[in-house]
């Protein structure tokens, strides 16, 4: 199987189920369980079937599973779910509700599958579920959930109608000036135009904020400005630099497809501000949809089968509208 | 007439009516003639009586207005509405709709006096009505709206339940790393948290924002945590450094009375996105409320009797809780 030719089909989305000791392999059955996904795309689960059936048992969700060593035996078969275990971790190395190094080194193989798949072709996207640092650490991983950015890549953060990609993430901020150049701002703006488009998004509008007060200092108007008009001049809708302050409510307001922000908190704490439920974050300069759920493992409510699935299913809803060309959901 | 000794009672609370040319007088006249200020204070009008008789006509506000030259000839006299003119702005001098030199130089007067009179004790705060960038340049006044502010002072601002005062304004980005003190940050602190407790705030809690990307780099840890650490040492209910994309929702959960935010778009950022009516900036750092209504002039209603009062009705409601030492209102 590889991936699906007519992007309008359902795509092949998988969920890599997150730190088997949290709530993840929870809101992933919740979600196959809910049956929203019929006919909107072809789930994958990656991870240990283990902690799978028993959250499916704890949740009495009567689900038919396939296991499968490789991802050459998936088709679509109504009522069965196939999770792709690669068999590298044992049921009794860990403990619901309780961060280990076992667990950290196998979520770090199934991201480094899920990637590998993708990377081929042979998945339309995948859903990273909810990691645990604690367990990253245990294992040995140096730079935690920071590490696990694909190289490259950026982060496009969604919440509500406010979509904010910035151009780095946790640096200083004294050291965000030297970041903010003609050059790292246009070839942003370019690569979020392209990324929008391949998702559906016909003639992108994007907004560039400024990086001082109001928008009116000389990076402002000696690297930004220059960076949105080479881009407008290529044919891209985009306007900048708009003032830090007022550029997210617009946003919010629905002018903006995407807007480009100058460092992390400038976008975050819009995004955080506004908080609507359904929030995700998309790696941005892959060729498929890599998407992470907002939330953590919730290690203190884990195996209590009350955790709540939304966000696992909106990014599910997302990933198959992206990957498919359909564009954000209404 | 001298500030008002039984602070429970009706605070005198002058309004500035702004430009005269743009809807200041009119959104002024609404506010009285709403009655809902009866009780609340005693109000003053500042500005020239022929554009508040004119918004008042054109409203259908049957007010009965009794010009003063001097704050010490008002009384509570109900049904009678006080205008302090000084008799500096000839009507025939402006056009409503239209920003002139001399209603520019009409309002510094205005505003030179209220903070005067307000200096003296003689009001209790004042209300800074909408003025206009273009009327004050052409009136030669260099540093536009930033040059009014009162040295030393600092803005807060509040929408909803989130309060917000940056320790700078209008500076770049780079140069925001250097004012991050210790001294800087717990000098606010401190004023911040006397100035709760006069305006009634029994026990103020306030948060302080990191600087850095979660709170977790150099200037976070080595100035913003021993500015915490030094002032809770005092007594006060302090707590940070929270990181920056988290502290304003919290602020907007209703966790702090007040937040210290680290530079002017942090905490801006955060108030327009979460964009509530009724936002207003109060300055911090003078013994009286000095606020400022949140709207410009828009010329291009003036005159047209279409524009909201919401904001000054607020504006007024704020300023006599706050200068009766009745806290926020709910």
């Amino acid at each position: 199987m590889t991936r699906n030719e007519d992007k309008r089909a359902a795509p092949v989305i998988a969920a890599m189920i997150g730190d088997p000791a949290g709530i993840g392999p929870e809101v992933t059955v919740k979600t196959i369980g809910s049956g929203e996904l019929d006919g909107l795309c072809q789930p994958l689960l990656i991870g240990n079937i283990a902690s799978i059936r028993a959250a499916a048992k704890r949740a009495s969700l009567d689900l038919k599973f396939a296991v499968v060593d490789t991802v050459d035996d998936i088709s679509l078969v109504p009522g069965t779910t196939f999770v792709l275990d690669p068999g590298d971790l044992d049921a009794a190395s860990y403990r619901t509700g309780v961060p280990s190094a076992r667990a950290g080194e196998a979520v770090m193989n199934w991201i480094g599958l899920a990637d590998r798949l993708a990377g081929e072709g042979r998945l339309d996207g995948w859903i990273m579920g909810p990691i645990d640092s604690t367990s990253l650490k245990l294992a040995g991983v140096d730079n935690s959930i920071d590490g696990l950015q694909p190289p490259g890549t950026f982060m496009f953060r969604m919440s509500g109608q406010l979509r904010v990609v910035p151009l780095t993430e946790h640096i200083r901020l004294r050291d965000v000036t030297s970041t903010v150049t003609q050059k790292s701002v246009s070839d942003l703006i370019r690569l979020l135009d392209r990324t929008l488009r391949r998702w559906g998004v016909t003639v992108p509008r994007i907004g560039v904020a400024g990086l001082n007060p109001h928008a009116m200092f000389e990076e402002d108007l000696h690297e930004i400005a220059p960076a949105v008009q080479a881009t407008r001049a290529e044919g891209i809708d985009v306007d900048g630099p708009v003032s830090p302050d007022s550029i997210f409510r617009h946003g919010l307001n629905g002018r903006y497809d995407a807007i480009v922000s100058m460092y992390h908190d400038q976008g975050q704490i819009a995004l955080k501000s506004a908080a609507f439920e359904g929030a995700c974050t998309i790696y941005l300069g892959v060729p498929y949809v890599r998407l992470t759920v907002p939330h953590g493992t919730a290690m203190d409510i884990a195996g209590q089968n009350i955790a709540q699935h939304f966000s696992m299913l909106s990014a599910f809803r997302t990933s198959a509208a992206l990957s498919a060309g359909r564009g954000f959901l209404a």
